[in-house]
């Protein structure tokens, strides 16, 4: 076993302790965003693709503004301004990228509140927050994030259910811990397959699932060292369809239900009929029977898929990587904790 | 001559005339934005592109809060929200592009001020608005948008100058139709050979010039039919650096002066370093000398060079699709106003 099977299996507990630990704490998070019309998430990598996540909740479920902020206003350009409407919401799981950190900072000068949602209480990010939602995945040792990723979704949709009109996530939030440990047992050859064989591979979805199919192209990308392109498929229709043909596998991750799942099923279909190999993660049947290869998703309504539908996908990335004789704990070029502008003078003594 | 290098020459006088008709309507901007916190920009493809140029523009230097929104939050998710302290900026050359057409409509019922930019006076977008800032950039007849982009970004320099302390991006603007002049007569034959030879192209940026690299990657797609990745060098860093080796063509994006033109710099150095082949647009003669092949850029400050940093990748893209034997008049599969759900029973009728 790899240490990235091993932490992609620990993910039911991770994901569970992560949300015993963190609803209790809604009644916090309403204090400190009380009076915030605006939410904005700091972010990079893997951390990026579960602020997505937060992003189109947040935004589809309560009804609040959220975007991703632009760092390098914050660390390049050096421009502050009234952020005193803002919920500023920072994430990075070892709590230490200095990017992170600094924007954090800038933020709170500007007047906004701030949230961190960081796996290590001790880290600069935690303790420089208004309120921090530290997640429980425990201790991860291989490079690829897998439980911490799972863990911060879960803390978005605690910041969720926090903001919410009434429980109908809280009561969703119920059946993840079960639904993401009935993924684990996921076959994957058949996936692995057809993208061992990709030359080019495209990664697609859209709204509540765009982060879930982002970090899957970033796992590819940088577990099996191929060169991927994620994508919403409202912008792949806008050009990069242009250049779908049989030299390109498309991976298409959707919700079981919601009102995207038709239109990315007749997506799927139009990219078979342009003759590239299209790999399913989640939808429905109708999906699934579209695809070379498809892996089911969990039994989950779109707010909430994302916590488990990703699982599918990592154990696919884990398995492809193996197969193409590579060391998914380890890849190349890769840290753990990683600096933006590495040479920065105040970005030392991180890694 | 190809329509679309006619009309990249047309250029010079695009800009010219949309600046000479949409600054003097910067106080009826002004009475639009007032009391709004929130700009949140609506766009797709090109458009998009030229959005994320306005974002960072007005963050830098008018200090508001500025995003790119989720049409899909709109268009299928259909969830209202309070967007009382919302300008809401929706960009689409035809002004027929319907889920742009529709995200205004339901900014509107949501309360938000909203503001049109769009090549076409008569249409939907245009009259469902508050106020148009209509583009002057005349017919356009080729497939890939290259006068209209430039043209939009004219437009929100014009926005961003209205909503300034003082006239310092005004004054800058005086200076741009020349310098998108200088441009033309640029030789990108060197540049056309190293990407003719690409086998995985990956462009990148940062900051205000980012959305010149997209656009960028976003051409090299659409026209030359090459499967491209664009992305900021700060997520470049977090994941798919690990990807860059001597099968990599990297295309750096850089402005000439600003913040981001020394770390750019150590990036196009690192990429080298790394074996990738590396073409250089814009940044200064350190930056170009670590490159391979690069086109020089236009001698403004990074606020305004956007509007003429693109010409010579236009350029460079125009001339590599007749060197792959394509037609940039007309690229596979796309067509000038682009439906995102074709299929949508509200879309029809506005090919």
């Amino acid at each position: 076993m790899t240490l990235m099977a091993d932490e992609i299996a620990e993910q039911p507990v991770a994901v569970a302790r992560t949300l015993e630990a963190l609803l209790p704490l809604r009644p916090e998070v309403r204090r400190v965003a009380a009076g915030r019309r605006l939410l904005l998430f700091v972010a990079r990598g893997s951390s990026d693709n579960a602020a997505i996540y937060g992003r189109y909740l947040l935004e589809a479920t309560v009804g609040v503004t959220a975007a991703l902020a632009a760092p390098s206003i914050a660390t390049h350009y050096r421009r502050e301004r009234d952020l005193s409407d803002a919920l500023v919401v920072s994430l990075s799981q070892s709590g230490r990228t200095e990017e992170i950190v600094e924007t954090q900072r800038w933020a709170r000068r500007c007047g906004a509140a701030t949230l961190a949602v960081t796996n290590h209480a001790d880290s600069p990010l935690a303790a420089g927050a208004d309120l921090a939602l530290v997640t429980r995945a425990g201790d991860e040792r291989a490079v690829p994030a897998t439980k911490s990723y799972t863990a911060q979704l879960s803390a978005l949709a605690v910041l969720a259910s926090s903001l919410e009109d009434g429980d109908t996530l809280a009561k969703e939030l119920t059946a993840v811990p079960d639904a993401v440990g009935s993924m684990l047992d996921t076959d994957v050859e058949a996936v692995v397959d057809v993208l061992a064989r990709a030359r080019e591979t495209l990664v697609t979805g859209r709204g509540i699932c765009l982060g879930t199919a982002l970090e899957t192209g970033l796992k590819l990308e940088e577990t099996c060292l191929r060169p991927v392109r994620g994508l919403s498929y409202a912008d792949l229709r806008h050009g990069p369809f242009a250049v779908v043909d049989p030299d390109v596998t498309a991976v298409v991750v959707a919700p079981g239900d919601g009102p995207l799942l038709a239109p990315l099923t007749e997506l799927t279909e139009q990219l078979r009929d342009r003759g590239a190999s299209v790999v399913g993660i989640g939808g429905d049947q109708r999906l699934r029977a579209a695809c070379h290869a498809a892996l089911p998703g969990p039994g989950l309504t779109e707010t909430v898929a994302p916590l488990a539908l990703v699982v599918p996908a990592q154990l696919a990335v884990e398995s492809l990587a193996r197969r193409l004789g590579l060391d998914p704990d380890s890849p190349r070029g890769l840290s753990k904790v990683t600096q933006t502008d590495p040479d920065q003078p105040d970005s030392g003594g991180v890694q």
